[in-house]
């Protein structure tokens, strides 16, 4: 038997990619969409693609309607909305898993300093962020296995704790000294049209982006380097915007704790930090991650190399940025919340080429 | 339990396409995958996005091995070798659906002169030609139920066929004066490089190629029409290539018999003749067909307007080349050959954006 | 000396293809830049690409301040609006190329049918309408000599009327059986973003838009058309938007008015059309044009082609829908006002890749 | 009067650049063009946006000949060959530059131990190193106007030392913690076909490679760097390849000698670096450069960054590669070392969109 599940916050690109992978997902039967300014369209209005694949309308968002029709709802309204939301699923026993920002950064003063508004200033609801546990399985199953909320981290984040987060648990590499240049899809940036994501500025160019420490995802990888690290990290981020709509490229630059060791201690790390992952493949020495190779899909490729002549690691990482930076890691986990096999929903191979 | 399926010709983009659509098939466990040049290898070193997805070894084609190990092929070698080893496959009692070209036309001698070569200058295997259906579910359906070789129609014919077959059968356009103007994506050109191909070349650019007849798809969408109007049918076909690596947008430009008829008349055509079809979509009026809205998936989308300006009916489709293109409805014919669900392994969403 | 010259319009597409140009133009020196919105700001934080190339700030428009500082003026607004700044400046006896569709059409009435709205129902300067020239040179060379108001054409109908225009005004094909199929990048639509036009939604994909009539350089097109036959031409017009920022693939299919002519004479009769023109190349037999290879010039490339299985002729073309589509065209009208070499700052070459 | 200049190496995508920028150069007339390949073909067989445009043959290589013909020549042959004909042009009294590797690195040995192969382990004119300059403008202005051979700069050492060359010359930044992320265009991978640049391959996805010290340019940047930092330093390279033709965008990461320094102390060193430069733009703070507003052009974007929360520097650059990243630079260079304006030829705005 399926359990019923509303999608909050359908007519975005996550909420879109939700649909896409619910659709074979064998514990789960949509039961509910809803948004904002979309609410009253039929789906295949505001998304083509599900012409003939999913037939439903969107509603406006209502705590109560959605607690009659489903068990479990996912979020991916706006951060402040989307908080507003969970609370009230919260308190009606839903269990949720919330794709916005609200919930992934443990301390409501970092929140506010980072998202905080002139409208909105303050956490919405700080009392529900001890309950929330950080959404990445492969550093937090255990406590996902037992919470009825998860935030499901953002893409950059996943994409630089994927590559560099074993090496800081195992030691392997300083916390005071980490760079993160990423190159994102332009999927990242949403569906609401503007110049710098309008097809003839973002196609055929490349740019950087809210460097040097302007960018929110850099206090959100920074908590959970920290306490892989069991200490303060702080980082640089470097965002880049690429032509391409899919697809988060990561490589972190860090100083090694050791300098004895050898491109292989790395690699063997990695190798050891993921051997039972579903959805990590480390790639053996000479392969380099490609977010081609993992497009459409749950999966990271993941590669460590050793500069020798300087003495300095990169560890990286490709993922796609709506499905393992968002949705599918999402679903990932409310299998591990449900007690479900890990993978449901998931298995599709990455669409190449 | 599920049936062992061979891929022979796993080392081309229709191969992988396979592979990918047949991970989530029911009734399907692959069981074999054999290349030519790509024999020795391991999958995922010819297509890294199968890493740590399908654990398996590329071998070289032996008819008498993949009949140990299974019941049913797919074969998507280069049209001539692809014969060949139908013809061993068969011989040796295997279901098989053939993505080449080679029993798609009925007739041995326009195969030769169309597809013949110095080295190869007639049919390698005509004697099969009469057993092999032509793998469209839409027009072929009740042969294919009964039929033991299915030959996966090509890209270019299946986009032309769903957009304008239902009218020209319903006899509302006429059989002469059909025009089909098509743009692919650079996909449909396979796997090996050349100058035409190169990003830098394939990138920011159009242009039509192999027109007026030198398209060898020609052919065989005359051969179609013509079986669905009752009457030899020429056509003027023009494939473009866009810069893009998945997708055929088709128009076909057609007159019609009646000029009495409305908008409307050729859009109840459509609806009637997809009624109950599971993946075709006849599109509202007003809206029309993109590519990017079945991408990934065996769903076609179908427009029909009418210029009533100048008299004159627009037939168009969009559709993912790779998938019902080519491996999607090569599944959809096997499904069918066995009496599986037709759906079997094919319940993808399209991936949007 | 320079002739100083102003651009009314300055921040979109059109505008900047047109700065880019005239900053190598031996006669032309800028000397004034203007738009609405963009009123008050410097070029380079409208157009960062020409920060330290252009030093200029961009003003509202006023007439009288134009006229005091420049001799010549390119108007690139909206219709509706460039016409009333046009009569402003003919007024006060600047010469203008006007790059909007408000002076392309010779009736005032057709004018109205097509581009009138409720808040301007009809058009706005009639009067101006018989003093203005259609700004193609390859059919309107003599009378842009002599004119003081040229209408730069659209950019399908560049398209369309190189590629057929010789075959019909030397009536070697049928004004009564065209059909014209074009494919545009996506800068065709301007800057202003909307989801269409946003990268991941016009990335990756191909799509047909206001197809059978509806596309409003339909009735531009079988004006020019028209005049060129002799005879009321009437066309299926069907644009496509492309995954590219730049150029217009299209192909014109038509009847020959005789069916025993052979492909050399379609060839001959375009390169008799051509021979002495400065941007327009006649592909010799077995090319095809591709935008890429015009990208960044006011060069066309066209080629035709004879079906003969079918007895039907393509003729194709391919051009820079900013350059010779638009911006480039309109300096090379001119040119022709001007009595300068027609040339004259458009002498680059295509970029490419 | 302009004077005579061949291209050696015309084939390529830097030839084909070349030949663009010389089309609109006032001292220089393209008077020989050659090859190896494609020697014996007219140029718009081999480039066909030369079409009407550049009416010449290409020719084999012979000293001899070019030496009756040209003053001056271009070599973009690759590396290894290219010195040869290089030697020979200048035992003919040719002024030349070059645009291969072969005299970009001082030491013979370096060069022989990055570039060597079995089949030529050694650099084949060694005699010839002491008399190249290197290409860089900005930093061997001077010497460039008194040689006769200069060696273009590789594309990615160009964007890495236009961006971190001012601030490592004065001290600002240390000379033994530099990293540099770039990411480049197809183009610069060259025109042979393979399958990293295939279309399907290459679109829609990103990828590092070469890491780690492998990529010949990482000897490069080294060599100009310590020169400029009056001391050793060792880099760690990153390479990115990005689904766009033209471009390099690079972020360099360096670590500040004084961190009591402010974000606008680098910001005032690089716009005085760059006041009398014709080509960078030290973009204002707040801005970043991205390529797309470089496209075509040889100008360059500079912007720094102060990341004040970890007390690092980010020093970014966009360039086009094979402009300011090859060609173009390479006619700045001769420009100089002919004493004519620096900027003759290559005047030309960006082409954005």
């Amino acid at each position: 038997m399926r359990i019923p599940v509303a999608v909050v916050g359908a007519s975005g690109y996550t909420g879109a990619e939700l649909l896409r992978l619910l659709v074979g997902h064998p514990h789960l039967q949509v039961q509910g969409l809803y948004a904002r300014r979309a609410a009253g369209s039929a789906l295949p209005d505001v998304f083509p693609q599900f012409t003939d694949v999913i037939v439903s309308d969107i509603d406006a968002f209502d705590a109560d309607r959605v607690a009659e029709l489903a068990k479990v709802a996912f979020c991916a309204l706006p951060h402040g909305q989307s908080a507003r939301a969970v609370a009230a699923l919260r308190e009606r026993g839903l269990s949720v898993v919330d794709l916005s920002a609200d919930f992934r950064l443990d301390d409501a003063d970092v929140y506010a300093e980072w998202y905080g508004s002139e409208a909105e200033p303050v956490h919405p609801c700080p009392e529900l962020l001890g309950e929330a546990v950080y959404g990445l399985p492969e550093f937090h199953r255990e406590q996902l296995r037992t919470t009825e909320l998860a935030a499901a981290p953002g893409c950059y984040p996943t994409g630089a704790l994927l590559a560099v987060g074993p090496l800081l648990r195992a030691g392997l590499v300083r916390p005071d000294a980490l760079i993160v240049d990423s190159k994102s899809g332009v999927s990242g940036a949403g569906r609401s049209p503007g110049l710098g994501t309008h097809f003839p500025e973002a196609g055929e160019g490349v740019r950087p982006y809210k460097v040097a420490g302007n960018h929110r995802h850099t206090v959100e990888i920074e908590q959970e380097l920290s306490a892989l690290a069991g200490a303060q990290v702080r980082v640089t981020f470097t965002p880049h915007l690429i032509p391409m709509t899919r697809g988060i490229s990561t490589c972190v630059y860090a100083e090694p704790t050791d300098t004895s060791r050898s491109a292989d201690d790395y690699y063997q790390a990695m190798v050891a930090a993921y051997a039972d992952e579903p959805f990590v493949s480390v790639l053996a020495p000479g392969q380099l991650p490609a977010t081609s190779h993992v497009r459409g899909s749950n999966r990271a490729h993941v590669a460590v190399a050793y500069d020798a002549r300087v003495g300095r690691v990169l560890a990286m990482s490709a993922i796609d940025n709506l499905n393992k930076g968002s949705s599918g890691q999402a679903i990932q986990c409310l299998n591990l919340m449900k007690g479900w096999d890990e993978t449901a929903g998931l298995t599709g191979a990455p669409m190449f080429p």
